[in-house]
């Protein structure tokens, strides 16, 4: 039994840190790094990517609605053409700072409201889909493995790791509880470790997701690495194991 | 004799509209594109590598200081280092755009300011240069063929094209008349066909420039074009015929 | 029977121009000057007013949601509290370049989606009326005057001024047709004319608009000036007439 | 001997957090608040008014170069006439909000960049001298005390307050060690403390400036106050002493 452990990185921008990167890194195997739409400004990228080939963790894109102000957390009326547009960009971006640095690109994840709204509307997350495989048939997505549309980009034919949330709590259909309600965060370490061995030995997924921007993170991160270490599943990066 | 002739291209961004890209493309054999910090944003990139290719015009970044308001033409206090990774975003976002079209990038041409803070100031050319030498060995660097640096970039081990300006007024020491001074801009076609093949039968000179955000642009660029031909100068992207 | 007639003006934005502003003002009574968001740099926003009082016209803010590269035209999940804020934020702008020119402020416009949100969800609708509240009992709130909130905002105590489109298509609920859909933008003059004829003499409405970048558009505002004129109906700025 | 001690506010954006407002507002007398251009959104801006009013503190513009992910620290190739437009832009939001919360604007105070820009230039430092004359005759500007411009400032006929740094170390000629330079910032308490007196007691300035995201700046700011308060120099907000 195999996860990989995936956690949102280079949050800061210019004169504001976010994150506890530095701390959280040894403990994941895949860093989503923002790509300045939300947050990370091309210095903060290229130090990131150092960062994460330093752990030998693997590397993936994590863009977003053009949001500066609202950290790409409010959704917004884009069509799919603008949507594959601004994933381009951002995955192109992105993937220079990797080529420098020697790295290649692991997988893309939607960020913020662009998760959910690949969620609700087939049209967004069929556009994501198309960006991936456009930019490159390596590349692995990551989208809700509880939700209603990982199948439908699977049939796609692109790479796909359904993805679930240890530190965020589920509604009963599978959706995550609004970031705007109460509880939605878990951030007892001992919680989100437990949920966390329980969906991977559920099986259906392949990658575990912790925010680095919860307080308390780098405590949660190493409670679930720890956590699904002593279960006995393998916590390796996606590149290692998925298939094609 | 041979010369390439460029063209600032892709210079819309959102509602708005500048430049006359469908009419220029047909005359030019390198296309200089906005990368998003001064001009173009991700759908004008993607719509203007299109019809660049449907033209056999190669492609080439156009990076910038980030400054919509100001088109990239205020000059900024930047360090090399942030210089290098503002380089390196904005090559990446525009080669992707290139990769999904199935083209190869050319070149890379600073924008505005940039241009000439590259030429005041060794430290910010040396750091375009590395920036172009870490995104690869294949891409052409344009710098300002009169001017103090060129050679300078072409010791950093990476392809130089020495640019000319068709349609701009030179001081006598070889640097660019200020766009603040009148005369700055050759509005004539006929006067800026001249211009161009007494450069290029200099013969110190690899690519031409003509401005795609001029009055008129489109007429000076044809002259231009017709011009060069008539004298007996060859007009081909410098993919075809640089050296390595 | 007196009408005020208003068109958006101030939407370029540094090296971008957009619309006649020269040429429409001298027909219209009311400008809705852009602030930033969507459009409307510091200094076009000091040069419209200029503009507009060269002409008598009364100046208003058109306050949008922060996204310039979607023109103000994508709707965003704001808060009715960000909304709020946006709103001051871009009404002190202006206002303050009215203040240095000697000029008051007369009417608050919601820009692009920003004017279809405040129709769809009442909250919305409220948080605008009361940014126009709290910013002073004299300012005049532009609403839908065929739409749902139109009375709402009303109720608020504020001043309402109900608005029609010249040069927009009407969907038989009193809706505009989306611009997305043909057929949404009358660009024919003498339609537009009789369209603002006719809700002019419906006798509902205050103000009448038509848009600054539709192409011909100073054609098509002094033909609706003329109509009205010739219609023998008034057109003056609210600030003449409409009671407190 | 009465001083004002001012501190930079509302430097938080969006997701990000930044200074420790609520710690260090009970000890000044005047906080010069971000205007969304290097910081400070506007819901910030609203949230850091309120805070100021509820400790009676003076509120005051501070005005940046358009500059976000530099922090407005990078200087700029402005014109006095762009500046001005800034200034004026910025000035104009945060009334705004003074002005629904019930409160007067006291000062204006030029950031980063800005700052030390208007040192170097007349020109600049006379842009910003008439962007607040025309602002309103009650505005009071701060400027460098012991740099070249705080007496033309002056004789533009506006309020100046002349300031002085507690926590910046001076050149030998008044002006202040760039924050590129080690020991530029004075991080220690005491010696903070006594800078501040000593500057005091000189009798020269009127204000006195503590950094907000100092690393420890409330513990600079308790103790720079304690220090004055225990030499017996009146700590009081400008509007309460300066003449006009």
């Amino acid at each position: 039994m195999t996860i990989d452990l995936n956690c949102d990185m280079g949050e800061s921008y210019g004169r504001w840190s976010l994150g506890a990167d530095e701390a959280i890194m040894p403990y994941i195997t895949s860093a989503s790094i923002a790509c300045g739409y939300h947050a990370g400004d091309p210095h903060v990228m290229r130090k990131t990517i150092v960062l994460a080939l330093r752990h030998g963790v693997a590397i993936g894109a994590h863009p977003s609605l053009p949001d500066l102000m609202g950290f790409g957390r409010r959704s917004m009326a884009v069509t799919p053409e603008e949507l594959k547009d601004f994933c381009c960009y951002q995955i192109g971006a992105l993937r220079e700072f990797c080529r420098v640095a020697g790295a290649d690109l692991q997988h893309v994840k939607p960020h913020g409201a662009l998760y959910q709204m690949a969620e609700e509307d087939e049209g967004l997350a069929r556009a994501i889909g198309e960006a991936v495989r456009e930019s490159g048939s390596e590349l692995i997505l990551f989208t809700l493995g509880t939700g209603r549309y990982d199948q439908a980009c699977r049939r796609l034919g692109i790479r796909v790791a359904s993805e679930g949330f240890a530190d965020r709590a589920y509604n009963p259909d599978g959706t995550l509880v609004s970031r705007r309600l109460p509880g939605s965060l878990i951030t007892d370490p001992a919680a989100a470790a437990d949920q966390a061995v329980r969906l991977a030995k559920e099986g259906k997924l392949q990658t575990l997701c912790c925010h680095g921007d919860t307080p308390g993170a780098e405590k949660i991160v190493r409670a679930v690495r720890q956590g699904l270490e002593n279960a006995g599943i393998e916590v390796r990066p996606l590149r290692d194991w998925l298939g094609k």
